[in-house]
């Protein structure tokens, strides 16, 4: 097909793809005449994951390169891809964007952040590096949870890790069913992006939902009350 | 305590906190002579909170001026509070930043979303109302999967949805324990923040963890036969 179907079928301007082209994310198409090139459903394909990776998985298009980059390489094992592509997914803060570190000890804090997660790891089982960046993203989301006073809430650290490996174990079935390497690492680096995105989604949804039955029937009891109404109607027996 | 110990205490520089004050997110210290103020322990954990909504939340201003608002607006029910603060914290790509649309039926992939969503909510027993915009971000990724040919990984939605309630009552453990409105709010903000770098950080860990296993063994027990060596000392039994 021509750039301008592809366009259309993808709903990215042209000028997008020529720029895609340009950085490498994205083969150039095969050329028929000096100046036409014609494009393939490699192409099509190529062109939403890496719409995916931007839009939803919110990557900027100089990491989502070094993705693509190892996805194509086939002398990287399948575990070095994997961790390539899924270490550029970890979020960003992890890499530290405060203005100014507060000085209340807060390498103390981290530090014993760290310690924490790697006795989670290690009470878990996980086969983890010492350098992988998900350890430092947990253990910096542990120490803002101090810094911000709610500390305690890590208590919820092993019961989330249990929700964890359940996630993990579903991904699995996805992208472990897939035998070619590229289509893995496709399948891994879309699971863990739009994995991250469909359990944030739940996870409003239930809270949504346990929100209203805690807290909207008592209210509307309450309300009932303090007009002195009969009883309510909209008081669910508690 | 004046506004330099406040800085030095929050890590947070003093323009930043005066700014904070003109944009309302922070109430005014006291003032204890026309040119100095003074600021209390309310002042740090309110500048700590935002800091995290900010830093770790990867909120604008305004959004958290919103929450904030709603913290504090005593008339506000605690549902509508919980509301107010959660809804901002959905993916922000739930509200659509396309270049342009694709032309090939985006609507009719987005409307079948749709129907899929509320086809769970329904199957859940969850309670959400039509406009929620957790409906919005969940279609928005289920069709999005659609887009990028991986459609099928929606199968794993209930096996998330089952994850998402665990998590759902593992933050409630942590939420509903506080009493007063406030408290609660803030920890059901923080809950929602740093619970999604929570899991995703977890879910970084679970996968590492579970490609190590799966690839890394039978890839030394490959490089091992490849170089005719004897029984490879790294490959695990399968």
């Amino acid at each position: 097909m021509r750039i301008g179907e592809l366009s259309r079928r993808t709903g990215v301007p042209v000028p997008t793809i020529k720029y895609y082209v340009r950085e490498g994310l994205l083969p150039a198409g095969l050329l028929t005449s000096p100046n036409q090139a014609t494009y393939g459903e490699a192409h099509e394909r190529r062109l939403r994951l890496i719409r995916a990776l931007l839009d939803v998985g919110g990557l900027k298009v100089a990491a989502i390169g070094e993705v693509l980059a190892a996805v194509d390489d086939p002398d990287k094992s399948v575990h070095k891809v994997l961790g390539v592509a899924t270490d550029l997914l970890v979020p960003r803060y992890a890499e530290g964007e405060q203005d100014a570190a507060p000085d209340d000890a807060p390498d103390a804090v981290l530090e014993a952040a760290r310690e924490r997660v790697g006795e989670l790891i290690e009470r878990r089982g996980w086969r983890i590096g010492d350098d992988c960046p998900g350890r430092k993203a947990l253990a910096v989301t542990l120490a803002t949870l101090e810094g911000v006073g709610h500390g305690e809430f890590a208590e919820v650290l092993d019961a989330y890790a249990d929700a964890a490996e359940s996630l993990a174990l579903a991904d699995l079935d996805y992208v472990a069913t897939r035998k070619g390497r590229d289509g893995l690492v496709e399948r891994a680096v879309i699971g863990t992006v739009l994995g991250n995105a469909l359990i944030s989604a739940l996870r409003h949804l239930t809270h949504v939902d346990r929100s209203a039955r805690l807290y909207e029937s008592g209210e509307l009891h309450r309300d009932a009350s303090a007009a002195g109404a009969g009883p309510g109607a909209g008081a669910a027996p508690e």
